[in-house]
């Protein structure tokens, strides 16, 4: 068990926004509601997978809409727990742990605000292992976990529930009630036991958020070289494998609100003048390209980080004229999976490609 | 107290269709729906609203969605005992008595459906004393009932349920779920008690749209004039005032669904070859103009019935040749106080033109 003080959320932040793969939303605002409820509740209890009982009553929460949205529509901290209240309302039942359904940015933050509303423990462990763009594309899913009942909350108090028994069609009835919501909404779903959790989860990712960040912020202060280091911190991991895709400036963004997500395409030229580098976006980054090779695609994370600072930087923030390093990081054993790959790999997104893990498998 | 027993369904779904002015869904498939229901089950009873005991658990039910796209997307006939289900499950409440939210179309016919289903009584008045097109134009919202929570079904069995204090904002996030589940479903709202439904119902519109059907059926027995029969009765409820507004022939319909409405304007040619008329529609028939002056305007009804037969042609089924008598009928008056014309009247469609009632108020 680790507790999560206020003095704990930078380094999180920092590593949800890696995590992030450019979405999630940005962890600031999900940094500042966490410190609030820490500070006016008590310290998170955050407790493993092996620690979690098997009959734990378990719900997974976050926040979903489109990132750019959020930069003008803040959450007011009380969506995730109108959510949780009116989950229980609604199925009768009373749960006993939180687990975020998203490893990064802001989908890291808000379930430690939740859990220190609520006193509830919080799950080490979440469903994407990074950030995607669709309720469907989790490991629970993946592997036998209904979506649904999905309670949502927005701001102003409104509240929704959907039932569906597939988890792309809950994804899609959730979406269109987000879009009316305003485009940013908390929600509560998934459902499960411990036992099963410990089974369909992407293990201990709140502690690697953490510890991300806690290995930069220590390779500053003494001042290591930054991104070498996190390669470095990241290959002994569960992850495994990480590796500098690339380095330019961005010369053009193609973004743009369609269907609730962000959506587009950044241009980075890199400082050799070699042809530019391409990567899809959708609230996340999906693809890179360069001469119509692909360097890395879903499921692996893409992250475009400042050059300077190793911060990553999420598609809702990426401007002209940025100097960005293009980190990959390859993802679990259990996003890999053929079962896995047909959720989330490239082909749910509509790329014509194979996935090929970074690194090798 | 009268039953419905199948024969009484042909009356229902003639006079239904009238009081749907133009919408509420063709009652064709509805009579079907409710007659299987009566035959597998029994006769439906219907109760006045006096005879609502004043702590009945009332629900308002029925369909929601664009009349065109009912021709191809036929409900399966469970969708309302979903719905329902569904209310009770999540609220913990169990219902005593069903109202429809909608007087006209297939929404006078589903509560049949869902009362032989369910065997519980069925009130003899609506929320709108005719149809209109969201879900916050109900006489249950001017005078202060919550529309929320709205239950949701659709025939593949995905459910919804939605919370919002406001009704506007209600029927908004519900019609988003609607657009995402294909553009038709039923609904279950409005929850409210016996003594409730009594002050803020508008009354006797089911035996209404019955004794519409019979008045024309004896009428046709007789070879009596159809149109003025129908006229001549309806002076004689509690609507008061029916009048012809107009003749001819159908020259153009532009007709298209947006935002989940069947929208458009019809032109009709008077057969003397004088200025056309046009009707705005939304789902229904809100508008006749002609040359620019307003014939009739939201809440009146106004009906567009076959020349020969005195049927009414629901919006979807209107096409260019059709020759047709245009057919105004004044609301009574709990649709016409200022409560009531700020949330059905003219301006709450964008229309920028006082009501003035038909006949004078």
């Amino acid at each position: 068990m680790r507790e999560i003080h206020p003095q704990d959320l930078e380094d999180i932040a920092v590593g949800a926004a890696i995590l992030g793969t450019g979405g999630g939303g940005d962890p600031y605002i999900g940094k500042l509601l966490a410190r609030g409820a820490i500070e006016a509740n008590a310290p998170v209890k955050m407790i493993s997978l092996e620690e979690l009982p098997d009959d734990a009553k378990v719900v997974t929460c976050g926040a979903m809409g489109a990132p750019t949205i959020l930069i003008e529509k803040i959450p007011s901290g009380e969506e995730m727990l109108m959510a949780l209240r009116h989950y229980e309302d609604v199925t009768g039942e009373t749960v006993t742990a939180l687990m975020p359904f998203e490893a990064g940015g802001l989908n890291s933050c808000l379930p430690i605000v939740l859990a220190a509303q609520t006193g509830l423990p919080l799950i080490d462990a979440d469903g994407m292992g990074r950030a995607f763009p669709q309720l469907e594309m989790e490991t629970f899913n993946v592997y036998g976990v209904k979506a649904a009942p999905v309670a949502l909350a927005d701001e102003r108090g409104n509240l929704a529930m959907v039932e569906a028994d597939d988890a792309a069609k809950a994804e899609f009835l959730a979406r269109g009630l987000c879009i009316r919501m305003g485009g940013q909404v908390c929600l509560v779903n998934y459902p499960m036991d411990g036992a099963t959790a410990k089974r369909v989860s992407v293990p201990a990712t709140m502690s690697l958020a953490q510890d991300i960040g806690r290995v930069l912020r220590e390779a500053k202060r003494e001042k290591k070289a930054l991104l070498p280091t996190l390669i470095d911190f990241l290959s002994t991991t569960h992850y495994g494998y990480a590796k500098l895709l690339g380095s330019g400036k961005i010369s053009d963004i193609e973004r743009k609100v369609e269907n609730g997500w962000s959506v587009g395409v950044v241009t980075i030229v890199p400082f050799d003048d070699s042809e530019p580098y391409k990567i899809r976006i959708q609230n996340e980054n999906l693809l890179l390209e360069q001469s119509g090779e692909i360097l890395a695609v879903v499921p692996d994370l893409i992250c475009v980080l400042d050059i300077d600072t190793v911060e990553a930087i999420p598609t809702e923030r990426l401007r002209y004229g940025q100097r960005v390093d293009i980190l990959g990081i390859r993802v679990p054993e259990i996003m890999r999976t053929p079962e896995a790959l047909a959720v989330f790999g490239p082909g749910a997104f509509g790329i014509d490609a194979d996935y090929v893990a970074l690194g090798g498998a």
